[in-house]
C-alpha cells in the first residue's frame, strides 16, 4: 500500500449525470485556489492511455469480448495511476478523477455482468492509490439516457437500457460498501450540485489539513 | 471451466529462438493433413488483439508502465479466447498458438518482476481454456539474442540482456512446475527441431484420439 501524503477524490455516475459540466465548474473553481488540483480523467489522461480509450470506445469495435473491455480499462488505469495520479498524491497534490476503479466495477463487473473479476483486476491496477472520497452523481439511468439523445454515442454509452440500468445499481451497491462514498442529487440545478461537490471535497480538505 | 473438446498446443519460447521458423514448417506440415489445425499468435490473432498488439510493441510507448503492459497482454489474450481458440476447441479443433499465457508470465511476471500478479491476470484471461501441450524452445538466451541482431527490434525485443535473461529463468521455471511443459534444444538443426516438434505434437494426438 503506498503511503498517501495529498488527497484523491473521485467522480462517478451513470452517463447523462451531468459529471462533465460540473468538472468543468469545479475546474473553474478550484483555478482560482493556491492549493494545488490536479483534473483527470478516465479512460485516459495520459499518451497511451488515451490510445487505450480510443480502442475501447469506438463503434468499430463491436465484437470485444467483455473481459477485454475490462483489462484495457484496467490497463488505462494501470498507466494513469503509474503516470499521474500515484506521482501527483506522493508530491503531496490533490487529485480530481472524473472516473477511476468504481466505474469498472459498475460498468464491467455490475453492466457487463462479469462479476467479482472486475474487482480483482482492479485492485492490482490502481496499485494501493485508492480514493479518499467518491461522489456520486444520483440519477434515475432513464433520466440520464434521456438527457443524452443529443449527442453521438460511443460503444459504451450505446449499450441498451438494462445494462444502464445495471451499471447503476453496480454503483448503488458500491455506495452501500464504501464509507468513502457521498452521493450528491443530479436532478438539482447546476448550481445546486456544484455547491455540494465543492463543500463535499472543502470539507475533506479541511479534515485532512489542507485548508 | 469450459469443457474441452479439442487440443489446445502452445509454442513458448525466448525470442531468437526459432520460433517463427518452425511454425510456419509446422503450418506447411499440417496443412496437407486432413485434421482441422488452427494457428494463431499472441498478442495478436483477432482484429481487436492485432490493434493491441501495436499498442504494446511500438517503440514510441516508451513510457508504458509494466502493470499497463501486462493488462494489455491479458486483454489481447482475452479476446483471442473469446473469438478464436474457445470456440474452436469447442468444436473438436487442434489449436497451435504461437505464446500464451506462459509468455505473460515469462515476460511480465519474470522480465518485468510483477511476480504473482500476473498469473492471477491470465487466469482470468484464459477463461479456462489452459494449453494441453506447451513446447518449450531451449535456447541459452544470449545465443537467441544474437540470431536477432538483424532485425529490427520492437519495444520488447528491445529490452536489456537482464531482461531476457530473467523471461528465459521464468519459462525454465514454469516447466518445472508444469507436466504439461515439453521442452525441446532449439540448438539442434532446423530439420531435427521439426520432427521433434511434430513428434510430441502427433503423439498428444494420438493418445487423444485424434490420429
Amino acid at each position: 500500500m503506498a503511503i498517501k501524503k495529498g488527497l484523491f477524490i473521485t467522480i462517478e455516475g451513470p452517463d447523462g449525470s451531468g459529471k462533465s459540466t460540473q468538472i468543468e465548474r469545479l475546474k473553474t473553481y478550484f483555478k482560482e485556489k493556491t492549493y494545488p488540483v490536479i483534473f483527470t480523467r478516465e479512460p485516459g489522461g495520459t499518451k497511451i492511455s488515451e490510445k487505450i480509450r480510443t480502442l475501447i470506445l469506438d463503434k468499430e469495435n463491436r465484437e470485444m469480448a467483455d473481459l477485454t473491455e475490462a483489462f484495457l480499462y484496467a490497463a488505462s488505469r494501470a498507466q494513469l495511476v503509474a503516470e499521474v495520479i500515484g506521482p501527483a498524491i506522493d508530491r503531496g497534490e490533490i487529485v480530481i478523477c472524473d472516473r477511476f476503479l468504481d466505474s469498472g466495477i459498475a460498468y464491467q463487473g455490475y453492466g457487463r455482468e462479469l462479476g467479482d473479476c472486475v474487482r480483482a483486476i482492479n485492485e492490482y491496477a490502481v496499485q494501493g492509490y485508492m480514493p479518499d472520497l467518491t461522489l456520486l452523481m444520483h440519477i434515475d439511468p432513464q433520466t440520464g439516457r434521456a438527457r443524452m439523445k443529443e449527442r453521438s454515442l460511443d460503444r459504451i454509452e450505446d449499450e441498451q437500457q438494462a445494462f444502464h440500468q445495471r451499471v447503476y445499481e453496480g454503483y448503488l451497491q458500491l455506495e452501500r460498501e464504501y464509507d468513502r462514498f457521498v452521493g450528491v442529487n443530479a436532478d438539482d440545478s447546476v448550481e445546486a450540485i456544484s455547491k455540494a461537490l465543492i463543500g463535499h471535497i472543502e470539507a475533506l480538505m479541511r479534515e485532512r489539513g489542507f485548508l
